[in-house]
């Protein structure tokens, strides 16, 4: 892997980004045959949620090409917070160049800075690119003590 | 599965259940040999989390003999809030009665009445009883487009 054009720069995003970030995010979900909102419903949650401190996005370019959705929340096990990477995302043509390694690098980092003791990550199944990617960055898909993965489950339609 | 006895009465937790709940979870880790800061770290914890509102938690029996420990966050994707099951237990003697399809009913209608649109649970890759136990219950592991399954990926030492 490249090291990351300084140009690339990923920062923590404001409410000023939410735009970029809907659209990338409804890209990112068109990318992989997943329903979006669209960004016109995307982009106004993202500014609500962007100004509060329960979420935060790392975006790398300007206009921005790559983005990283984080949300925080207590946790019974920890005295800090627990995070969420909720999304990541680069463009795809500009995969390949660590500007991912970046993204994720800083995102690390500012989860530190707000309290957070453990990060956690979804990682679809057959998808061994990104999960040696997030080994190469320190996470681990088994449980320290036994060994043993875990899969996602989920409800929607809750009544 | 029996119909569960009523007299469980599975409830909201308040802070006043905090003690019950910090032993039914220490207990849970150490039946699991999953290392716990203790009931006496857990407890106080476990009061002020749930007298806010990003935490709730349902129990059953007087003492507790059942918890399911939930947390909230906002995400993108959803107009309401997400749901994560952190924990969800039974004492062992009391399994296999329906306790906890009762727990986690309340659990389910808990989560809705507080703007849940998702409830999202990791379950051990090895453990098909509880997979069964959360696909009877509506969940699925697999991500409805694709039909992939997701693998749960954690990092702790963030600096």
């Amino acid at each position: 892997m490249h090291p990351v054009d300084a140009a690339w720069d990923p920062r923590l995003a404001s409410a000023a980004d939410a735009d970029e970030i809907a659209r990338l995010l409804h890209d990112f979900n068109t990318e992989f045959d997943t329903p979006s909102p669209g960004a016109a419903v995307l982009a106004p949650r993202l500014r609500k949620l962007l100004t509060a401190d329960e979420t935060f996005a790392i975006v790398a370019g300007r206009p921005a090409v790559a983005v990283a959705l984080v949300t925080l929340r207590p946790n019974v096990w920890y005295a800090g917070r627990v995070a969420l990477l909720d999304e990541m995302y680069v463009v795809p043509d500009l995969r390949g160049r660590g500007i991912g390694s970046a993204v994720l690098d800083v995102m690390v980092a500012t989860a530190a800075e707000r309290g957070t003791d453990l990060i956690e990550i979804n990682v679809d199944e057959p998808d061994v690119d990104a999960q040696r990617f997030y080994e190469r960055h320190g996470f681990s898909g088994m449980d320290p003590g036994t060994g043993q993965r875990a899969f996602y489950y989920w409800r929607e339609r809750l009544t």
